[in-house]
């Protein structure tokens, strides 16, 4: 059975809290709930994880690895700088879809370019949680 | 029945004749049947339209206004510089989705920038034919 | 009798339905209206034109230049990047008075450059319908 | 009755002697007198204001404030690096016409840039001294 | 029999009329028949071609695919600006040589970036219609 | 005892009356005030002055030399381009502490660069009113 | 009784070992004290927290949510770069501090943006030590 | 008799006080002296006038036109961004040779812009004091 | 005996298998025995460390002040970023020799800056796992 | 009978050995030799010349002032920062046509500007060894 | 008896022929004269040199540090980019007067930029043959 | 027995005289025997040369291709704009190692920017003299 690892960088965890406005009233718990289920629907293992530091993250992606088939990322605002999650996605040669919640496009300037979409397979932004969900049916395709 | 409108831009027409390494070997005609087929497996109803012509896509989404519910667009190169596309998006107030088959953030400069995103709901990007059909979900979702 | 030429490029034929915030609640066919009405008061004859294509634009330019004394242009999105129209207003030697309804410099900053200004006589930005009006009266004394 | 005030900015008491292949050969004495008269006739006040000083035209537009209805300004080079007199005219909440006597757009890449049009209600710009005249009526419209 | 497309882009049509200080006074016809002679001398058909429109310019460049061995194309003002029209040149595989009348590096700055070049086989610019008779035997020993 | 003067620069005079939104109710003469007494509770005397004119800002700098131990600025707008004002802060020697009241960094792009800053102590930005009286505190410390 | 949260950065640790010459003397423990002393004089509790690793610092700032009224921020380094720094000050919706010891604006090219600032309720910059209680009287004012 | 004009901008009233390791020990006054000793030498009368104003010294470069046959100008940091002077420049029409006593070259990024230079007749930079009097020779060949 | 730290950054625990064509086949701990190996045939303690965190690198740059002579330091992506490691660097005054494994001037344009090299002593760059050996040649001169 | 001067700039006279997938396998010695030989079945007579010294090739252009009547160039790197060689150019007064044999468009961002190409006549780019045997053509028209 | 030395950089042998729209009817030779006739009224001793190399001027300017007491130079087009007869001047420590005969500030985009201007001691810049005879006035001063 | 070839460029013939602070005391020469010395040790040929000319140096280059294994080439402020020495780099194919004596990205913003870089094996950069002997144990490992 595929297994796919759904990482949230920094500030996810709020969801539901931070500017609901922009990201909406779900919890990421029970957004990463609807994750594992639709997962699981599609036949494939899920396993969920959040940090807000840079350097877990790039680890947890080395870890991955050997452990899964596939990766689903929403860098958060690390989408706009970090150049080292951008290695460790070059490095581990998995397929990685970027997801963003929000339409990063519409909003401040600095949020229109992501310095890792360039070495991830695809990019699916702007659909609030179903961003995710649109990511797993995308991912169960190129593993 | 919910209508949406699939939309294709310049030199898509030429899908599986051009560049097979950057856009797949499907012809559009197969691609489109596919995404009709989709729309109809998800209750709803798909019309598809090709155009080269920059005014002919700007009068086809005014068209859309109070034909369908939302509009699945690959403006094709227009993406990067058409704001009068951009302007027609936001003046028919319907949910727009853009899509891209290749991962332009991938590809060359002028491919990173799309003046359109800031006005269509989100994107979807790198999926090959595939990005058209996460759309159609996407699209269901926000009509 | 002059003539002119009054010609509206992409998205305008949309004008009272499209974000009327910006641009009021007149439909074209009544600005329309006001402006050959205005004419007819000044003494000149004046004809009305739309195209959402800018190969449209281009071409009822160039057959302006054996039937009318003078354009007034609103060209809308193609304003900020058609070097194309640009073109066409230098070659046919007429005087060309630019119109934009809304006061584009303060909205988005793509819409802070026209590359056709430098080849107009001159510009009426910002007083709604009535820039048409005013540039009636504007080319009316260069004519 | 209404009263509007115009405003001459840096360098236009010279006009007639400066570079009348840009600026026409009126002074500003008879080009006054031609916009009062135009006033006049529309029903409306007018007092005409010339400075070379920064400070002075600044504190002008603060007295506008209880004793008009309206402004015409031609900023002079100010136009292109004041954002002092861009503050005043937001303070002020009066509409401020901006006029240039030629097209701005067609000379130096400096002159390309107007720091005082975001907070103008429009502009008019090109047309020698009938930019004043046309402001006029732009004014009456709009007070 | 080789053959080879030449096509004329936006406001070519008045080649004679427009700016002869920069362009000549030679009438697009005028020019078209040189072409065609020297074609034929060189053993090559020639069809030649004109649209103010980049649609159309692309939906001529699809077409000439499976019909011609080689492009010759002066795409005006689009050259700046038409990623459209360069995604065409890649798509059709055909060597497409690259013409202007005028030097336009010695023109307007937007003239000095030809957004079409890198796709093109090459350019010969700034020998007014010779620049077209040059490109013939350019192409000639390409195809 | 130590003597400081408060120097106002262009359109604060219009405070309570100018954007009360960004700027707050308070007229210039109470906050002048309120500054006044806290001065007099620190033990140091007092002086403030406005002006809407670059030049006499620079002519009053210079009179301060000999008269003030220390400076508390808001150089309004001047502070985004006036190099002249700079200028007059190397060369007089006291220190100045830059103050703006609102918070220039969250609004638009020209006010997020301070041409003084480099020459003056330190800033104290965002706090209203109250910007001034930290700078009372702030100038305590450094004169 | 109110709760201020003071944080300091990457490299802060090392205050009064590091560059003495910019950041002076005192070691950052002896800058706690005072700053606490000062808290506990105008009547608020005051926890301070030092961390080199930005996800830390965005976690501590999540957890300030709950537990204080305001925060005082010398985010180092981070503030040139840090948008997910700059996320996290958003999401908490606290009056947040911006504080720097040195006078950035004279100083490296790279220390003239702040990334924080525009979420941030103001700054102080470039006192020193003073820097930080000159923030508790302002963050009083604020909460 | 010829007769020359000598504008001293701002900030300049303060030689021999402001930074003296730029600008030298001298006095204005003394400079002043040895300018006008220069031209009374070279059989030329000579004006002196120095301002912090903008205004000002555009409203001197008027009143000079019918007065001085040259003008020799030090616009001090006005150099740097004031078109209104660059305006008033060639306006007047008479040759004006810029000045600077310090090598603006090998100072801040800023003060390597000269915004008036294109209108001068030519610039003498560098040599202190001697700047002024080399100026004395370069403008009496011009007039 | 003369101690040195040797410092790997982000991803390069992946090393040999790390987009081998790039980095080479040599894993870390091979790479880190010949650095120890080399070291102490030139007389040299050698303590070798690799993090992915910023933080932690910015940490274990601090603990070296008192521990170590020296550092040899491949920052990894940070090296294009991290403002923070630069601070540390500069703080730490100890020789820190940044090395590259991949001639980064030859790749993607975000690597050709190194925010970092101003604050080392030296760099060397490009020569595979040599760069770290010659590193070790050069960090013997340095201390 | 007409002259003419075939210049070739640094490094080609490495043709046949330099990169010979962009440059091809001709060696520079028989390029030359069919250059020589077209142009004297045009009637023209023609001498070569390398260098790879910009010094030298500026004052072979000097002496070809005198001795030919055009001059064919191709400036290997020095096209793209040689202002000294574009003085040259302009100072002679004999048409200059540019020539490059690779697709310099296609190739480094660097390659995408010629400082000397404003200065020439025209420009052919792309047909290896060809685009000399057209310039050969294209000169024969000017001279 | 002092001595200076006068370079002239490249396309300077052109004087009198080249552009004299530009740079005037005299050559190169009856300036040198004066300039000699003027060094030697100044009690100077004075030699010439001119050359159109890079490398030329550059071991010209380093043989100067022992035979002369100061330079006038003027680098032509090299002043705008060699870097590395930039380094030549400050190498040397001798005081080097920049001199230009044209206004270059009025000229082309590239020639505003002065790489040279840095590291001289001043620059005389727009009035033909006389720049130099003031740079002799210049000189003296310094030496 | 391998032979390599050491290159200085512009300017270090001045070694030891120029700017002692930034390039060390020691005379060309003197390196020049170290850099042999090592070179014999290492059992190596060595030849040294230094130009001041950018053609001399491609020249060399060339020459270099039959006649050694390999070069270091120190290009001195070539370093920044010759793109014509790294086009000889590129052509020659033989392993170059660049070579600067001060940390050049401690210097002024022109020194940041290599253009040869991308065409190198590698770089060694800071270290002084000791540079080069750097470098010859590094182009030992690739010959």
């Amino acid at each position: 059975m595929k297994k796919i690892l759904v990482m949230h960088g920094p500030n996810l965890n709020l969801l539901g809290v931070r500017e609901p406005g922009i990201y909406g009233r779900n919890s990421l718990a029970s957004i990463n709930e609807e994750i594992v289920l639709k997962c699981n629907r599609e036949g494939m293992d899920c396993v969920v994880y959040q940090s807000n530091s840079e350097g877990e993250l790039i680890s947890r992606l080395h870890d991955a690895m050997n452990q899964f088939d596939g990766v689903i990322l929403n860098a958060g605002a690390y989408t706009h700088y970090s150049y080292a999650i951008r290695d460790a996605i070059s490095a581990i040669r998995l397929p990685v879809v970027e997801v963003h919640m929000s339409n990063v496009a519409a909003r401040e300037e600095f949020r229109h370019t992501s310095v890792i979409a360039p070495v991830c397979a695809g990019s699916i932004v702007g659909f609030g949680k179903n961003s995710y969900l649109l990511a797993v049916d995308a991912i169960k395709e190129l593993i």
